[in-house]
């Protein structure tokens, strides 16, 4: 790629095509083999014009773009598969405006989590969609990814916390999607369709996030079960019985031993399950009811508590990614499992994946956010092992195989990216697909943004342009 | 239009070209001149099949297709623009299943608010987000529309509980947007595109819907302010200190009088705020909390209660819309406002419609779903008086531009329709509102579907085709 024309484009130190640099944007946390993943140069734009002027001059050139942020993905979203430029976000990083009377704040797409929530609590607000990994994430890299979290069983999820989105379309025009008006019926819903494109429809340059007032009670803690069973049965029974929860976390009994492996925490390794409370009065009723509907269902050692406290007893799940990581010094974490079922089908979905670690033999822990329905997992591989790896890549497979056949969907909040790509159709059907990709052409007719993600691959790994399609 | 084929589509009684039923289906609520809005036959689907067929050979034909229902729409949203096929989905009315283990239910787009309400009651549950009219629409309308509601303020729009859509596209193909997961990432939220695209892009055949417990407490009322300035700043207050409510409805001074006109209420001719509040225990917290942040705002009468005495109490809202329609024997109910604005610009936004219907000799009732800072209002015109109807014109638009102008929008609950394609551009931008036609070109490349509507009219009044705008 000739990178001349982005020295006509942008100042001295807003483009690199160092080496450094390209491996730099060649992978993010899901990657495991970054061959051919580098960019060709990557550029570093300060503004929503910077942006603009790139995406003008690449779609002119057939150079395809992929934004890239705080490479905290997990499916290959923001790795480029075709070269070009890596656009990298994280320079705009402003909290533009806060209208706290109107629980509204603008932020350009670099921001991350903290100075989201820094700038929010000067005036008793924040924001309750937050990833797990907010602390090292961006708006921009959770709006593209339709992320959610912890918070999302009482709260929603971060598409639902976006007002408005100012987005630079692959021709370099920039348009407005959505409203500051809490709700519009005017014209198409573009603002969602952006949410969870991952940067294949176009940049979002600016976002404007709903804030809530800060609940002025919050108590936590954890409960231990005797079996999977009973946890995964408590969970569907608080979350139908309408327990108003503000977080309800699983982590099985697989999980727990890596969990307190690694705190030293003096806990049976049995299967848990964290919960967490909001209210702005009568915290304790709906944990009187909590406790009430637990009861059918064998808890051991249920203890809610607030302060720091709370912090020790959520200690087992908030250390958990590092935990499972350490735990066995001969395996990584791979496949990180985001399979998402309707809450009836929950328990029977751990149950398979458990089923299947033993017919695999594998360790696959379970963990995630319960009360969605969502089964984070991880599959422990030992990269010396090949058929260990073989054996690794289809349980994953047949997981989310079954997520699908239950309703389900083959990733709750991690995006598509590269690595659920094989799954699209099955998930969707060829027809809807199809329709996707129409959408796609319409917005980005040179397959400039992005390609190569989501939709499945074609035969020859080539670029899907408008022409071809239709 | 030659109907010939539809002899061959279809059977006997699902189409019709008799008079009466074209007429029925040339207006809807806010239909003030049915003139050619005529649609030349209309077809009565019983099946996805029914539909995708039709929509096949009308887009093979270049026949346009213009779904109805129950035809409740204030914007000539259902009202045909260019003949053709008028597609009314009333016969498409089951609940086709419950799951209440999972909270969802799977309903044709036919269904009423009532038959939603009966089927979900049966197992405690609820469908939170039912528009006022929701007892006369249907589903299919409310989704096409992008409805919401009362209790919007509490439990968001219809769009926040769809999870999966079929869709019949214009070329007959059957997709399913969204999923039975209660979240997902997975490929563009085409759900979200299809909701409140107004039947321009596809043709809904079957909604999951994603129902509610109902809760244990029920208590509402209303209270009365001095001034209209101290009823939208009491609205702001409670919006903003996070008070917990269910409902909260203004009723200004003028639409007070024909309320109390209408029910006899022994009520001074004040503005008045209605309220009402959800919660599973601790509900007289909250109420309580309600009440300390309007007493910064003189209120009077402030009386909540349950049961009967809270139907009473509220009668003077939930009889408002025959209320003015009936309270002047020489002036209707014109320009139906939905304008929505950032809560802060609320009183501003009202206190102009209020000063604008003094300068232009008018009588502007409003009220509206106050906590969304959505305005309704009504202006009272008399037919055979062409210079109040001129000027009725002209303070309509002008509510609508200053809602634009100060971050809001020209419909938060209507949809565009043909009353509000003025205004499009001026609310999203040149830019935008291509990329938006960019997507109806891509999904509905010969205008099937319900041309004429959303996008402003083209010089020469032609339906828009992909091979036009390219």
């Amino acid at each position: 790629m000739d990178h001349a024309f982005l020295v006509d484009l942008l100042g001295a130190d807003q483009f690199s095509t160092a080496e450094t640099a390209l491996a730099e944007h060649a992978t993010d946390w899901g990657t495991e083999d970054a061959d051919g993943s580098a960019p060709d140069a990557v550029v570093y734009p300060d503004s929503t014009e910077d942006v603009s002027a790139v995406l003008a001059a690449a779609t002119e050139r057939g150079i395809p773009v992929t934004p890239y942020a705080a490479g905290t993905s997990l499916e290959g979203n923001p790795v480029p598969t075709h070269g070009g430029i890596s656009m990298n976000l994280t320079r705009m990083d402003a909290v533009q405006e806060i209208r706290p009377d109107d629980f509204q704040m603008d932020v350009e797409p670099g921001v991350m989590g903290p100075a989201i929530e820094e700038a929010a609590g000067q005036y008793g607000l924040f924001f309750p969609p937050l990833p797990s990994s907010g602390d090292i994430s961006t708006i921009g890299g959770m709006i593209a990814n339709a992320a959610s979290g912890m918070q999302t069983v009482k709260y929603g999820e971060i598409a639902d916390w976006v007002l408005e989105l100012e987005v630079v379309l692959a021709d370099g025009s920039v348009i407005t999607a959505g409203s500051r008006a809490v709700k519009t019926s005017s014209g198409y819903n573009l603002r969602d369709l952006f949410v969870g494109s991952e940067g294949t429809l176009g940049v979002v340059t600016r976002a404007t996030l709903e804030l809530a007032g800060r609940p002025e009670q919050i108590k936590g803690g954890r409960v231990l079960f005797p079996t999977l069973e009973a946890a995964t049965a408590a969970v569907a029974d608080i979350v139908q019985s309408g327990v108003d929860v503000a977080k309800i976390e699983l982590v099985d009994a697989e999980a727990a031993t890596m969990s307190n492996a690694y705190t030293g925490a003096d806990l049976p390794d049995q299967p848990m399950v964290f919960l967490e409370f909001h209210a702005d009065h009568g915290i304790d009723d709906e944990i009187a009811f909590c406790e009430a509907v637990l009861s059918d269902h064998d808890p051991e050692q249920f203890e809610i508590a607030d302060g720091e406290r709370m912090e020790d007893l959520w200690r087992a799940r908030k250390d958990l990614a590092p935990a499972i990581d350490e735990y066995d010094p001969d395996r990584g974490f791979r496949h990180p499992g985001d399979v998402t079922v309707p809450i009836s089908e929950y328990g029977n979905l751990i149950a398979y994946a458990k089923a299947l670690a033993a017919d695999y033999d594998l360790s696959i822990p379970c963990f995630g956010h319960a009360g969605d329905g969502n089964v984070h997992y991880a599959i422990l591989v030992n990269p010396d092992d090949p058929d260990e790896a073989a054996r690794a890549k289809e349980a994953h497979s047949r997981i989310i195989e079954r997520a699908i056949e239950v309703g389900g969907t083959a990733t709750g909040e991690h995006g598509v990216g590269r690595g659920k790509r094989e799954y699209l159709v099955a998930e969707h059907g060829e027809e809807t697909v199809e329709a996707m990709r129409a959408v796609k052409r319409a917005l980005d007719p040179t397959d400039t943004l992005n390609p190569g993600k989501i939709f499945p691959e074609t035969a020859d790994g080539e670029r899907v342009r408008a022409d071809d399609g239709e």
